[in-house]
């Protein structure tokens, strides 16, 4: 497999990245540790703008709710889940120096110890669980949650009683999760700790009750760009009817692909051409995944289509092994009969989504070699608008200062940036991917109007202070 | 000590909580664990409108930002913070069962062994560490943050640097915190697992910065419910200039306090007779919380005032301590000079908050024996409305579900709620603190008029559909 990296977009990505405040190694000071990443201020923006149109646009139907579970869950849970005797990956071990890895990271590589460069044996410990043990109190037994999923089934009995019965319900966790990797690398694609945004739909299966035929209807065309194992994993469009009828997907599965599909082409803005729902095969999916597709979009700072997240039919999987094990009934009484109920997961890890926003939106100016632009949509950018004073003297600090919260009170979110030549300020603001900058000059003392600069395209144009968040408005709208 | 803990009221706050889905045992199909809770759908929701109203008052002041660290964090940084050293509990145990207890637990209840009722002895092991550890990768030690604040100190100069070198600076972190408590107790009051709003504001303690000419002017007549270590920690009302003159509070400290009592009386709510700021007594402060008041809210439910948040000044300790361990400078240049930051902290217990909001405005209609209603302000309810068809058919239902989209789509919290009789409905409504339910009836569809019932009066009045969300609207934002 030959790599085609862009490393020079990626290390472009990681300086601005610190340099502005969207992320940096955690405990910097201490030398960073490898598989943990802090956000900083800008960075914290981007991920709650992500995950505030996440909630919106998988939440908005009625019965679908968020809850919050705990990150450390006793023993029993993941006995049940199967994560203590399945949750571990395969090492190798170097023959010369012991320095041990991933067997997957060999495989890719080479086969020679990465460290050493020597023959690789296997290693004799080859069932090293990834999860990070705890012990509660004077000895209970627990682990750090692997994946937010286990919060929601456990809380499935009380919240479909708390919801009063009724399916399809949907209860999403967002929250860390904790894998202890061997070798973390890939930025934020296989972390130590990390955010997960995962949707749980609990359904008859008979009747999942979504879509319905008012939402078949609307769906049945559209188009998925579905890459199939039988067909190489070469991207088609395939319409929803055709995916039902010649593919035997079920509705409700396609109804899921859609959501997920348009989540991402319309809601993040990522160009169709660099997004794939990747059908995993038989033998690399989980055997509880009855249907199992990848969200992948193809990042150039990583070489490749990489998966975003994941869209799981589990079936009664998990709630047939928690029912056993904790000796509860799980099983609900709905349509007329009695049974357990299956689940279709939605998955994402919302750092990786953050990544690929940095990979997306990246745009280099050709004509200024050293202009780097990240054009956000509007409703992802960390601040939808900056205001800068030209200089800092003759009131127009003042003024700038009153449209800065003028904004801020009619919920346009806002920074003021009175600091260094304007010049190097408008650079500023195109790395933190700032849509619009007002710029508050000398006539603006003689007429009450002020400028806006378009990031993408760094025109300006005059406005009227009266008419500004009225213009800003349709701007950020459009 | 006299117990004057309503138990009853806790234990319908309780019962109402876990059949309306605000917060259930963790796990509880296998019994749930002491020390964790999950918040259901409605939990959540009141929870993250806690949240919003956090961020919205403590982060709208230029260069005030939230950043979000790990929840791991490598031992380093706990050597230098204090904790491996000094976070330990102070344990006893029975002389005939061994089993442990806390020593303020015994303290508190009784010398007597609180399972076997046999005389106690001190434990050998009493230097036990609350941290939870963990082992990262192939033999690294880490910890579960016991706090937020750790995440923010080591995040500082990244952050002072990214933000353009200016102070203050302020940062929150409102993320998880960990301690292994060995015995869980007082509900949301001693977690194992819990959330924290921590605010940690940096400073030249020579040159604070806040509050400036303008905001001390603002508040230097505000008046402080101070409950001082010399007065008994009998309340009185300070005005700021008085404590400034008389017990020489500096004034950004004051300022602090100022921000942190009006977030609880005029945000949140708290009755003023039901909160003070409570002076910690240098003998049972951290030593390096120079100056330290926690603000306690009088809980019926816990039988007394409780802790719920604190203003610490910690001087230059923690940025001291880091600078010292990691070999890295954290001193500033600024206002012409070099030296390290202080700090001043507003900390803020979640759940602790989130639990006050039930016993506080939990109200019981003595007319009505079994109507237990939650008086939540109106920005903090789950849901701001409820709209209830009266009866399933004759198309009112469809008539609600449009009133109900148009709610959402106006931006309105809306709840719709069309199972059971319109009795229960209400009280479901009045246990969930919606503050008003939106019924329509058979009139609806003669006249376009519907009912609002205001929650805290069970009144009712007539509005034309045309005129809902323009009449909510208003009664939302009194």
């Amino acid at each position: 497999m030959v790599s085609t990296k862009n490393v020079s977009k990626s290390d472009e990505i990681l300086s601005v990245a610190s340099t502005r405040g969207f992320f940096f190694p955690t405990a910097g000071i201490y030398g960073g540790r490898a598989g943990f990443y802090t956000y900083g201020h800008l960075g914290k923006l981007l991920k709650s703008n992500w995950e505030f149109l996440w909630r919106k646009h998988f939440l908005s139907k009625d019965n679908f709710w968020e809850v919050q579970s705990n990150n450390i869950l006793p023993e029993p849970v993941f006995k049940a889940s199967g994560h203590l005797e399945n949750f571990s990956e395969c090492r190798v071990k170097c023959s010369k120096c012991n320095s041990e890895f991933r067997i997957d990271d060999i495989v890719l590589d080479d086969s020679k110890c990465l460290k050493c460069n020597n023959k690789l044996v296997l290693s004799k410990d080859d069932g090293f669980n990834m999860m990070f043990p705890l012990v509660v109190g004077s000895g209970e037994k627990a682990y750090l949650s692997p994946e937010t999923a286990q919060g929601a089934y456990i809380t499935f009995k009380d919240e479909f009683k708390a919801t009063r019965g009724k399916l399809p319900l949907g209860l999403a966790i967002l929250d860390k999760a904790y894998r202890n990797e061997l070798s973390p690398r890939n930025l934020f694609f296989r972390l130590r700790e990390f955010s997960q945004a995962e949707l749980q739909i609990f359904f008859n299966p008979d009747l999942p009750g979504f879509p319905d035929d008012v939402e078949w209807k609307g769906i049945k065309d559209y188009g998925l760009l579905l890459a199939q194992a039988d067909n190489n994993h070469k991207v088609s469009k395939v319409s929803c009817s055709d995916a039902f009828k010649k593919f035997k997907l079920p509705k409700f599965y396609l109804s899921g692909l859609v959501r997920v599909q348009k989540f991402f082409l319309d809601i993040i803005g990522v160009p169709s051409d660099k997004f794939r729902l990747f059908e995993v095969p038989e033998g690399d999916r989980a055997f509880y995944n009855r249907i199992h597709y990848d969200v992948e979009i193809l990042l150039d700072s990583l070489g490749g289509f990489k998966e975003v997240a994941g869209v799981h039919y589990r079936g009664d999987h998990d709630l047939s092994r928690h029912q056993s094990l904790s000796k509860e009934k799980l099983e609900v009484f709905h349509d007329g009969k009695r049974f357990i109920p299956h689940v279709l997961e939605l998955s994402f890890g919302v750092d990786r989504n953050v990544w690929l926003l940095f990979d997306i939106f990246y745009h280099k100016d050709l004509k200024k070699s050293d202009t780097l632009l990240f054009r956000f949509p509007k409703l992802l950018a960390p601040f939808q608008v900056s205001v800068l004073p030209l200089v800092n003297k003759e009131g127009l600090d003042v003024k700038a200062l009153e449209i800065h919260n003028s904004f801020r009170n009619a919920g346009i979110s806002s920074f003021f940036d009175d600091s260094g030549s304007i010049g190097k300020r408008y650079a500023r603001n195109d790395e933190a991917g700032t849509p619009f900058c007002v710029t508050v000059d000398g006539q603006t003392l003689d007429d009450e109007s002020v400028t806006i600069r378009v990031r993408d395209t760094s025109e300006q144009s005059r406005v009227k202070i009266g008419e500004l968040i009225i213009t800003l408005q349709r701007l950020l709208s459009r």
